[in-house]
């Protein structure tokens, strides 16, 4: 594995390393069981009415596993897992909730990764595929035993020579598939709509016919190589991406085209709701960047064909630490959608800093029914770093995506306690703090990085620290618009009419600042410094309490972690990275802190440092 | 050139093209002179003792040039040039006033120029020499006819494989300065400080005998490939470069060991002044980026050899719009130095807006002796671009540089007429509003961008367009620690005590917020939006007039410009970028007065519109 063995993960009571001549979920299934009991413990029972599903007995010392073609697998795990866990095993019927959990890996074959903080890609460099097939077969592990069941290969910006995945690499993308699909894991591609313009046609206009069978011609070779392809994943129309806007169509009319070239094979057509004006002016105070996921698709309901997923991101904007729920995702009555959330910690401490996803999955299904979309989707945190995630820790949320993906009722400390048990032999007590540690780590990032729903005042294209402004005279359309009596942006009825897109129990909630949630003040409403909160503290001294205080709180999450005996080198590796944390609590707490003191010239009520 | 042909910038009148044979400046200076006149109408004389200077006399229609080795050639250029102009051609002796006048370009050998605007490196592409010959050859007459003689071929950060060009790709360097050598150009190259690492050696102590015997035999190989390459060029110990005090050493130890390997050869050495805190704390109120040459290099005044040249921005930060003269500049007494200013318009324009650079130099020259300093070097703006420089009136920037080079003593206007009348022809009417559109461009760009000495208000990393606190709290000392009541950084003896490195009257003259000039106001003092300026007005209207009234500058250059009889490409090139400046001036008003409004709370008094 490049010279290094990998880190296990969480599959430290697992085998090192299986046979490379597995070839169905079966195989690893027994090679799993074989390694952990030794042989003749457990039988397996392929149902193949059960599909993902399984069912797990015990009679005497001897386990029974009855699962689907995938399902015996996933039973394997759920077996293995409960054991090292120290749970009971034994089930009657275990389904995912979502038939399509993807993990959409933003991997550029040039070996970079989009937003990677783990290191180069695990599976190209320099223009080509490049990889360690035991690694790919480790990770293959890592995602069956995850529940994960799609991988999609390459970054939705597909960057050339991106697009000959579907064309003269097609056959590089089977053998590549051939060792995932043990596990169970179908690969997907994004692909680029305006690729016919690279193979000698003048248009990618979707209604044009030559286009459509341009796109029909791919989508058999390509299923001739890989049949079972999950499909294609686009980004279209978005961020300067091609699409279907250029021609005058619809992005029904575009998603619809190439959907119809993957139907005769099966395929899903994914496409991102992810479209904006990026080249907003500071100036218009009246369009808003969360309303428009909303306004462009909310009149094309019922118009995506049934193999289309519209894959809408959890908020309006873009995976900040906070932002209400997407309103298209309670909006969409006839369109089948994905909900997509960001492993890769972009805006979220870019796993240096520590911030479990757990709690914010559970206020989303808190606030939308699971029932509301057909399939979870979530960008990748992995590279080719030993520790798989750059942070040992920062794989909890690759685990815990794909428990959702089973569960989405599940309880954020049952998850996070699994992950903690599986991945680290430890006593209950600094099993327990690294589980609380873990479990606060989201609410401490965001008191001191984004309180009252105050987002994108981040370091411009690194995202990785503060800058109050950095964003707030650019083109993405998202600004506090701060001034030296007041903060944030009117987005209820009287303001932008971004209220207005949700339904009718949330609309009020969010329009009347009163009830409008602390953490969410902000994001909805234009209030003065000296606004009384709910607690009797004026608004600018809940910002100053908030940046001390999560502060203070980081220090002790250092405290915490320093008590804890993990072994190298993660032990190292999560200390050096807190140590960096930090430091990034500390400029976030200062930097804030003296925007505000400078713009509302409000000293701190309890006389604590605020800079200059 | 490349497929096509370069504009020959100020050579309009001159030949096309000449011979590849040419080998000595005598020669260039008959084939210049003969494709003008025709045979016989020029005499030469080389008379080596006046070296780079000339005599021109004339009898009857027959001229006569005298000059030394490459006199010879400036002398036939300082002919044809007056001729072009309508002036008399004739003087008695002409010497230029800087014997080092240098063209620094910062190509790196990946074939990126680091801040060029004018497309890929000239000579480097892949990690190779690649160039014309034909256009290196016209880039010889360009810089001979400008009277500059020095060209630093690679950046002064070394990235590899630059370092190859003193070891590895020694002969190319030797082919390279060859095709120059006719136009008087020397080469100089940048070299890495810690280059014997590179070579097996474990220190670049500049005190360790190994290093310096690795530098000499370094220089040996160099100088017999290269007798006559100008020297070496370092940037030290500066934004993450290696240098001596990584050793415990001081900056005059490291430049006095590598100038002695090339003090056998007639070599300089020059060293790089640019050296300060680049991992500053904003908090930190005391430490002032200002003032940081001066305290490094003032203890070290005498210290440096002969050979060594200190090498000085004109200003205490970094090609600013507007900043003082370094003080470091009229403080060393028992140092070589050189003036360095960059044409390449990383922080005025980016060779989109118009910044013509003569009434900078003059201000520059006016309040310094010019025999302060022994050297003149600039920060080249060339590149591939079909027109040398991104925009054509660009290459008045250069001419501009050689001229004042030879005369730091020269009036603005004439050297911009000069440069007028040599690369268009044009009439009278034109002429004017062309040179004065120029003279005049730099004024208008400094009220909307820097009024009042404000500098680093602008967008990080790019370096354009405004961005006012997008620097405020990085790590690079260049705050303005503007508040809702006031604005700037105290510089003087009460505050960070910058002032206090100037010679007497300058010192009195900006240590008083009263006496010191408005363009530095806030440069060198904090002050209240609500201070009153000499005319009356406040400081707060008078950031927002000056942005107004440089916003309708502009429009009106734009105007000007329209009338131009331009011919093409020349006129769509200005014109479209105009277009650009245009734009860019109105986000600069918008953005800069939206930021003070904000903060001061003070509306404009004429009631403009300043936008939320």
């Amino acid at each position: 594995m490049d010279g290094k063995i990998a880190r296990k993960a969480w599959l430290r009571a697992l085998a090192d390393e299986l046979d490379g001549g597995l070839a169905t979920p079966m195989d690893v299934a027994r090679a799993e069981t074989e390694a952990f009991f030794g042989a003749g413990k457990v039988r397996f029972f392929k149902d193949k009415a059960l599909g993902e599903g399984y069912e797990i007995s015990r009679e005497g010392d001897i386990f029974t596993v009855t699962g689907g073609e995938t399902g015996v697998l996933y039973g394997a795990y759920a077996l293995l897992f409960a054991l090292v866990c120290g749970r009971d095993p034994v089930c009657a019927a275990a389904q995912p909730f979502y038939p399509l959990r993807m993990l959409d890996c933003w991997d550029n074959m040039d070996g970079s990764v989009e937003r990677g903080y783990a290191g180069r890609s695990l599976w190209f460099e320099g223009g080509e595929f490049c990889y360690d097939e035991k690694r790919i077969r480790f990770l293959g592990r890592l995602l069956a035993s995850a529940g994960i069941n799609v991988l999609v290969l390459n970054n939705v910006n597909v960057h050339y020579p991106a697009q000959e995945l579907i064309r003269a690499k097609i056959d590089e993308v089977s053998r590549f598939a051939a060792l995932l699909r043990p596990f169970g894991v179908k690969i997907m591609l994004s692909v680029d709509f305006a690729m016919p313009l690279m193979d000698g046609l003048n248009t990618a206009d979707p209604l044009d016919e030559r286009v459509a069978q341009w796109w029909h011609a791919r989508a058999r070779a390509v299923y001739a190589a890989v049949p079972d392809l999950a499909g294609f994943l686009v980004k279209a129309d978005s961020e300067h991406r091609p699409g279907p806007n250029e021609y005058g169509r619809t992005h029904a009319e575009g998603a619809n085209m190439l959907a119809r070239a993957l139907t005769p094979f099966g395929g899903k057509l994914v496409w991102r709701a992810f479209v904006y004006n990026c080249a907003q002016d500071w100036r218009d105070t009246h369009t808003d960047r969360a309303r428009a996921a909303y306004d462009l698709y909310m009149p094309q309901d019922g118009r995506f064909d049934d193999n289309v997923i519209l894959q809408i991101k959890h908020g309006p904007f873009d995976f900040q630490v906070r932002e209400p729920l997407s309103p298209l995702l309670m909006g969409l009555q006839h369109t089948n959608t994905a909900l997509e959330v960001q492993l890769a910690q972009e805006y979220t401490g870019q796993q240096i800093d520590l911030y479990a996803m757990p709690p914010l999955w559970r206020e989303i299904f808190d606030d939308m029914d699971a029932r509301r979309v057909q399939a979870f989707a979530a960008v990748g945190n992995l590279g080719r770093d030993e520790n798989w995630a750059g942070h040992p820790f920062a794989m909890l949320n690759l685990y815990a995506f794909g428990r959702f993906g089973w569960q989405p009722a599940a309880a954020p400390a049952d998850v996070i306690r699994g992950w903690v048990k599986l991945t680290y032999a430890m006593d209950d007590a600094p099993c327990k703090t690294l589980c609380e540690l873990l479990l606060r780590s989201r609410a401490v990032y965001e008191k001191y990085t984004a309180t009252l729903g105050t987002c994108w005042m981040v370091t411009p294209n690194s995202h990785y620290g503060p800058n109050p402004w950095g964003y707030e005279f650019q083109a993405w359309g998202t600004y506090n618009r701060a001034d030296r009596n007041a903060v944030g942006v009117d987005r209820t009825a009287r303001g932008t009419g971004f209220t207005t897109q949700y339904p009718a129990p949330m609309r009020a909630l969010y329009e009347d600042a009163a009830r409008c949630p602390d953490v969410l003040k902000l994001f909805f409403h234009r209030l003065p410094y000296d606004y009384v909160m709910a607690d009797g503290r004026t608004l600018i001294q809940r910002i100053y309490d908030d940046h001390f205080e999560g502060c203070e709180e980081a220090e002790k999450m250092q405290a915490a972690l320093a008590t804890l005996p993990l072994a190298e080198p993660d032990r190292s590796e999560a200390m050096q990275r807190m140590t960096l944390q930090i430091k990034n609590a500390r400029e976030w707490r200062d930097v804030t802190n003296t925007f505000f003191h400078r713009l509302s010239g409000v000293d701190d009520a309890r006389g604590r440092k605020i800079f200059e």
